[in-house]
């Protein structure tokens, strides 16, 4: 398969839901709104929706509800990457090759814009939504799970605990067992709610559930340990932010830990073991074996 | 009946529910649990999850998965305070009579912990409930619809729109209906949403939820023009924060708009329109209709 064309097609998909679920710009209040779709339509990868079309392309396919939820998905990663570059957290001024939200809203638009991110996902899991497409309706017990996983998965035992510890462990000598809880907690977690979200609106029985979690584990750590190696190896023209950011900030980050060498091979392992997880489906989990290997060699 | 024990025993079902549900402060990350728990048990009112609760007795009563709701509204209700009393918004070092908590954990954990509220609201509104008390289980659509309803209310076109039209009036002339926009979103909305959330799980039908919706339009409104009132003419000691903010602040409120005797009218009637609003209720409506006339004459 392309994966190229593949992820190029999933994100036209993404983009298009995204700017027709986001109030528009001229809604008010209208800076709140331009500063919430200035993050969102700044230019990421969209791999979280993608994972979770893709994870329920091995079932039933996609539906627009699935892509409401994808969505959903990714306005809370939009969130918690404004959140987390404001100038008390990790005052960065530039992700993805732009001024970071509060470089040109400021600090208190930063934060509301976030807040706003993350209350408008919830409301687009549970809204009413016509014109599905590919199969029968969503039953709300359905929805309602995904609520919770996507809550449970950015909360405080999840993402936002991760990023809490991070940055209690800035500057400070971090045993692996922390660092591998950060990085699990702070990026695996998402990642995986992204790919369980897809398999479970596309109702993947309880045994291929558990096939897609242990698939989402891997490639989410599988992802947090490449960000950290480009964030040494990587450069600001391809990843869009200052690189070696993490080494300045005293960051605990699995090269800091393991060495490059190790690191390069773990990120390897898992992205195998992702692809391992998915023997028993057949040309259907394709993309995901795909994106998987893709991850853990991208440049960006 | 008496208003006050009524409120004392909400309260108290309400801060044991709040204690249940929230993670405990040895969980780990500790630091960001004790930032949660530190907030949200500061001596808040719990008018929010009271009238949750109040509305629900005028039709089945009070279930566990209501009082979750209550609480998961008390929670969007105390992120709202952490995130609006930091340093980049409203700079506010006293809330309730001890240090915001910004003052207390730093800036980075009082956003994270923010973050954290009100993820959590949504986990516990989509979690799986066990020991049903009074009435039989919710449906999960009905639960879904109290998802969409406490979202819509908090978020862009919510209380966070109201937020932002706050900020950027502040040290502007703002006419009647920018002020009355500000009011209506910034507080009115969730207090109307704890209404009819109340209502919604209590199975109340259409016509009823009518009468609730105006009783919480009403009362949501005449709520913050209190605090506007309060805010000039209350003191410190019983309010808990320091008082003419606004005005140092220059903010938008009724008193600086209407003036003191025309808003102390105005609170008046709408808690009158409250009152009138559940005519069609009996004795069970009689606790909703206490508060109404208490919260246009609190103290704190």
């Amino acid at each position: 398969m392309d994966l190229n064309s593949y992820l190029k097609e999933k994100e036209n998909i993404i983009n298009k839901a995204l700017d027709s679920l986001l109030p528009k710009e001229d809604e008010f209040p209208q800076k709140l709104h331009k500063a919430m779709r200035y993050s969102v339509f700044a230019g990421g990868k969209r791999i979280r929706p993608i994972l979770c079309l893709a994870s329920a392309e091995i079932f039933e396919g996609v539906s627009n509800n699935i892509i409401n939820v994808a969505c959903a998905i990714e306005m809370v990663h939009t969130y918690s990457l404004i959140h987390d570059d404001l100038p008390a957290i990790d005052n960065d001024d530039l992700r993805r090759g732009i001024p970071t939200n509060h470089k040109v809203f400021g600090e208190a638009m930063a934060i509301l814009a976030g807040d706003a991110l993350l209350t408008k996902a919830f409301q687009i899991i549970s809204q009413k939504s016509e014109g599905r497409v590919g199969f029968a309706h969503h039953q709300p017990s359905t929805l309602l799970q995904i609520v919770y996983e996507i809550a449970e998965a950015a909360g405080s035992t999840g993402m936002v605990g991760g990023q809490v510890v991070d940055i209690e462990s800035e500057g400070k000598e971090v045993a692996f067992p922390l660092l591998e809880y950060i990085h699990i907690h702070k990026t695996g977690e998402l990642i995986l709610a992204s790919c369980r979200a897809g398999a479970i609106m596309a109702n993947g029985d309880d045994k291929s559930l558990d096939a897609v979690t242990k698939y989402g584990e891997a490639i989410g750590l599988a992802f947090q340990i490449t960000d950290d190696l480009l964030d040494i190896e990587g450069n600001r023209e391809e990843t869009g932010k200052a690189v070696g950011g993490d080494v300045k900030k005293g960051k605990a980050t699995y090269p800091s830990v393991l060495g490059i060498d190790e690191s390069k091979k773990r990120a390897q392992e898992l992205a195998g073991i992702a692809v391992a997880s998915l023997n028993d489906f057949g040309r259907k989990a394709e993309p995901l074996r795909e994106i998987a290997r893709y991850l853990v060699k991208r440049r960006r």
